[in-house]
């Protein structure tokens, strides 16, 4: 047995190659995985040091990495950084060590936010402006949100973190794809009590496989979510590569411009194959189109994968294609080559 | 603030270099870390792929790395085999997932068991004989035991884990230095429904940053967990060193031997020095000596870590040295090179 999300599994994610194979066993090797958003350029992996391999990782290994991260995601000095084994990591522990009744989250949007408060016996909703979080135990906002890349601003949040601060409830501020637009980040929120900021590092890095993230919280909270985590929750080899990817400002800005470029490219792409923009963000494209089902076989069949939405049956997610040649093959497969 | 589980901690842990430095500053570099039970001769890093780092793990990933653990562990075919970063992480996972009132530990051994039990709002109690654990909602097994190396028999944990099975209880068998005493390992109760036994990767393959450890156990219960988890919750580099290293019974074969020839030598030369040997495994030794304390005081000031116990203050556990200067360094600390 296995439940490591299998195409058909009740929660679909990109990046499921494996799966795609073998339901297009045909199509023509190797695949183009436009299926997440994950930066097809990665950071390049700097030495890793042995000892990041064969020792327990120590503190002072946590404190540099938690160090970069404050820097670079311009935490303010009275939050704390807890790292743990991706973004995902604290998605899942969250509703175990600060259990609610009532989870609101905003908009249709990565749905392990909800499966996993509803996992844990909490009642979820999805509700469709900020304001209507306010009744919430907790409330859940992805921004920029996936897919859409609808930003809320943080004047729009602030109110909503202070009412959570106020009533011993929860906002969650999930910036999973914040890195290449850190001036709407709300991690100047953070250190209110009734907030907790997600960030990612594999995606805007392009080192999914690494598992890195972090969660940005007051520091009552993030000592409950270190306990919870236990020692050792982030592998040697993340902490050395995040400490130095994170400290690399001049890395990020150029990342940041070569994303925007080809996100730019793929919205004249995609219009011209007769697709409707909808939003996104510089690490992936939404659009739209009457035909999406069809496109999203034909495409598959021409071993480009992308991102469909079982409960949004005209949309349609592209990442970032990266090479001339994976451009090419999606040309051809949109037959606009 | 920071909770790595400093040497000041509730809960010690070996391999605190960090914390040894600050504490002996003037201590001769380089530290001989002979504080955990990590084998000094680590499996060779394989090639990693670039898709293990770039990618988000996929589900043929995971297959492989379980194939291959399933094997190395003789786990029998009706158990499930769940990867996880760390056998710790799933020490930290048990109590969340699978809670209980009353957990009983077999002797004085890892603390993160009772430590994680309790901080759920477990009644954690250590019981000396497998025979008190019948009456636990949940019992915990190290075997063998860390730090003494006592070893729990399959046949006499057998009726336990019938009893668990039978009362919808849990007993926990923690096989983390089984590697090198497979004969003795209780992987064939790893079906029954009222049994988890945990694994680890990284201390006989001396891959302790890579964080990577299993659970074997019933299908049902394997869901569970898996669930807990979520998805990706490994990393792209410990699922494809992890499945390449569990499939080399060669080294493992060699592994094992080197380290008991090692383990002997440290019998040997702590014996010389006036020690006792209490026991251990092949990746430590427990000795006891009536000034374990001022032992640890000078080792640490001649940059020779090993592992004390506040608990039992006469005892000193010292992993292996893995090099001749290694050896060189301990026996000059201990006065008898």
């Amino acid at each position: 047995m296995s439940a490591h999300a299998p195409l058909s599994s009740p929660i679909a994610h990109g990046g499921r190659l494996d799966a795609a194979r073998r339901a297009y066993p045909n199509a023509p090797e190797p695949w183009i995985d436009l299926s997440t958003g994950i930066n097809p350029t990665p950071y390049s992996l700097p030495v890793i040091a042995p000892e990041a391999w064969t020792r327990l990782p120590d503190e002072a290994a946590f404190a540099s990495l938690e160090a970069a991260a404050r820097a670079a995601y311009r935490a303010p000095r009275d939050c704390a950084i807890v790292a743990g084994a991706g973004a995902q990591a604290f998605i899942q522990l969250l509703p175990r060590v600060f259990p609610a009744r009532r989870v609101g989250v905003l908009d249709f949007t990565y749905a392990e936010h909800g499966a996993c408060w509803a996992a844990n016996g909490a009642k979820v909703e999805t509700v469709a402006t900020i304001e209507e979080l306010m009744g919430f135990d907790v409330a859940v906002v992805v921004n920029p949100n996936n897919p859409d890349g609808r930003i809320a601003f943080p004047c729009d949040l602030g109110p909503l973190a202070q009412e959570m601060t106020r009533k011993g409830g929860l906002l969650i501020i999930d910036e999973s794809f914040m890195d290449f637009a850190l001036d709407h980040s709300a991690s100047p929120l953070a250190s209110l009590e009734g907030v907790v900021v997600l960030r990612s590092f594999g995606k805007a890095y392009g080192l999914a496989g690494l598992r890195l993230g972090f969660a940005l919280c007051a520091p009552a909270r993030a000592a409950i979510l270190r306990a919870a985590l236990g020692p050792w929750a982030v592998s040697g080899p993340a902490l050395a590569i995040g400490a130095q990817a994170l400290a690399d400002s001049r890395w990020r800005d150029a990342a940041a411009a070569a994303c925007a470029t080809e996100a730019a490219r793929l919205d004249a792409t995609l219009t011209l194959a007769g697709f409707e923009l909808l939003g996104g963000t510089s690490l992936f494209r939404l659009f739209r189109h009457d035909k999406a089902r069809d496109w999203f076989v034909r495409l598959c069949e021409k071993g480009v994968l992308v991102r469909a939405f079982p409960e949004r049956p005209n949309w349609l997610r592209f990442g970032l294609p990266g090479s001339e040649t994976a451009w090419m093959r999606l040309s051809a497969a949109l037959e606009i080559g």
